[in-house]
């Protein structure tokens, strides 16, 4: 069945029924350009789902956008970067209110059929004097024209070094079906329910509920599966809009259609997921850390985000160290059941450690694997049946460097001239 | 009452009847002259209390000491830095008890009587051949000189640019007792019952009972609450030996005394578990975390815990950024209770963000605190009554650095020779 799925080009504009625009507005900093505000609308009306931050401080846009989910079937989707509209109070959720406003009058539709996410530095307020004024030329920009899909992935980039778009194409019933995205990532990336901002749009025909159980299954599958820093953001969202420009039969639940439909899903965010920790920031190693014979999927899990967010195997990583005592370390308070005495460690089927203790294999062999730019660990607990895995990076001198200075630099960049503050 | 209790010179030999030695047997390598093996003992009867690491993979010496604990009235310790003796399997643990019958022996005491704590590498073979020669040296050494309290302290550091010793004195019914104590810390630093290694000495006489409650008291409000990079170590163990030596009456649960006794010892605790952080690893910043107004003590500490952890926070840090957003990042995303609109953010008492929003500080005047060596960050939820604080450090691009090799360069120091291996 997996053979019916292609890849195809583009990004959100790939399926029928998409346009989509961006401009830019120098919303972190007035002198620099670049696309930092887009848009994406369906012409038709739109299936919508869609997870947000589990972060209980929550960006004005994510509290904005989940009321309107609830309240209406929304249409459209404002997002910017270089500002995340957190921790900005009453006036943040005006800013976000006035965002869907204007873009919702310039298109004639409804205020609360339009989504708001924003990306950036927390804590400062929204440029809205260099925002707004924008807006009708993103409305005017709007086209279905790949290009644009295009545009949207690179306006929404933050720290990330390339744009992320992936879009595939189905056969449902005989009708091609397309699945179109994009996400930015590169920083704050520790998922829990869903991490990062990442757009996703479908021309097939699906109910509600069906999309919403696909689209939690596959974010279970990839975004929760990815950790670059332990930092969770405030402004995380993944939204999926199903217009049914396709034309093909609808898809309901329980059927072949269905699991045909969600895998396609999955493997669109796994994909889009990976991209996201290979350019994590400054990062050089793409590791799968992938857990067996756990006595649960639990615990199976709680050890494999121990490994993945442990400085101190990362660290070895980045340093082309196959330390495996860390990784014992990391497994031993991550809390699961484990009997020391039975774990094995693998780097790409070489062996670590064995019965929890050093196995015979010379050092250069586990060298040359850690060497490499991706590669897999493989723990076996030897206690049952349970899997999990976590898809992380290193963590490089370069990442601190990176992260050392942002929120003094931004406020002067973004403030310059309007206070009296060096 | 604070008031008679005074700093005093030394260590582990600080109290009466104590007597320790250091010897150097290039644990670590063959080829590095430095103290690495390390004895104390009581010429008294000893009443001990111990808490060890809550990590499941645990180092066989963990296992050997916690068992000779629960078996003995234990009155030696014999220490080691360079190498972990842990993931080293049931050969590991016939070395651990190698090193205890061996003391033992040259003591004219059962082996069971001699804890065996060791700190460093993970997963390699102790070299045996270079430790056992060395013991009759080391107990030939023994005296009660501060001197050689020092050169215990020098003898158990890793990655520690300096010595850990503190030692006080204040007086049960008329009578002087001292408190004695070396630590060592630098890596793998995040707490849980335990941390590290600890030694602690004193000439008090006291029960069993309640010397264990000082002793758990007095790590859950030092050791317990600091973090260096979140992770756990294998060996991690405090120990405290009470030998009556210096003639003062015994100390009794509920007293003045039992009070004034654990108020010292909870001093000795803070005050190395405040030099481990100051000498964390490539540290240069010492944050003191302090959590107030919280729903619940568990609460408080959540959020303590993941301020004090946060790799986005501790860059900041670092780069001397008051990048108080990473703060409520964290905060929301801790698992505590919070309302992110009356949550304030000081440095040093300085507002960083008032009601979940920035207050109106110039950054220049926050940027002066987190440029400071050591500044406080308050955290006030105005949720309720419970506080809780963590010590921790920056995240440095040379923290990075200096974890990224090390088992490969460690294996091939060990085996140089006995292997064909590069």
């Amino acid at each position: 069945m997996a053979t019916d799925r292609k890849s195809i080009r583009g990004g959100v504009t790939a399926p029928l029924g998409f346009r989509a625009s961006a401009v830019g507005c120098g919303i972190k900093d007035a002198s620099v350009e670049r696309l930092d505000l887009a848009l994406i609308i369906s012409d038709e009306p739109v299936v919508a789902a869609a997870t947000f931050t589990t972060n209980k401080v929550k960006a004005a846009p994510v509290r904005v956008s989940a009321l309107h989910l609830r309240k209406s079937n929304v249409k459209a989707i404002i997002a910017n970067s270089g500002n995340a509209n957190a921790c900005t109070g009453p006036q943040g959720i005006a800013d976000a209110r006035t965002m869907a406003r204007v873009v919702a009058r310039q298109l004639g539709i409804l205020q609360r059929e339009v989504l708001v996410c924003s990306t950036g530095m927390i804590g400062l307020p929204m440029p809205m004097a260099r925002i707004e004024p924008k807006i009708p030329d993103l409305v005017q920009r709007l086209s279905p024209r790949l290009a644009n899909g295009s545009d949207v992935a690179h306006a929404i980039m933050t720290s990330d070094t390339r744009p992320k778009e992936v879009a595939v194409e189905i056969e449902i019933d005989g009708k091609p079906v397309r699945i179109g995205a994009c996400a930015k990532g590169a920083g704050m990336i520790d998922p829990n329910m869903a991490t990062m901002l990442c757009f996703i749009t479908t021309d097939a025909a699906i109910g509600k509920a069906e999309l919403q159980r696909a689209v939690t299954d596959s974010v279970e599958r990839s975004f929760n599966r990815i950790t670059i820093d332990g930092d969770m953001s405030t402004n995380d969202t993944v939204t999926v809009f199903a217009n049914g420009a396709s034309g093909a039969k609808r898809i309901t639940s329980g059927t072949k259609e269905a699991e045909k439909f969600t895998k396609a899903l999955t493997h669109v965010m796994v994909k889009l997921a990976k991209m996201i920790v290979a350019d994590g920031e400054r990062v050089t190693k793409f590791v799968d850390v992938r857990v067996r014979g756990a006595a649960t999927y639990h615990h199976a899990r709680l050890i494999a985000e121990a490994v993945a967010k442990s400085s101190l195997c990362k660290c070895s990583w980045n340093g082309e160290d196959a330390n495996w005592g860390r990784i014992m370390d990391a497994i031993g308070y991550s809390g699961a059941r484990i009997r020391e005495e039975t774990i094995d460690i693998y780097f790409d089927g070489v062996a670590a450690a064995r019965n929890g203790m050093a196995a015979d294999t010379p050092v250069s062999k586990l060298r040359a694997v850690v060497k490499k730019h991706a590669f897999t660990i493989n723990i076996d607990l030897h206690l049952g049946e349970a899997n999990y895995n976590v898809y992380t990076s290193d963590l490089s001198p370069e990442y601190v460097d990176f992260n050392r200075s942002e929120y003094s630099m931004w406020k002067k960049a973004q403030i310059e001239g309007t206070e009296n503050d060096e």
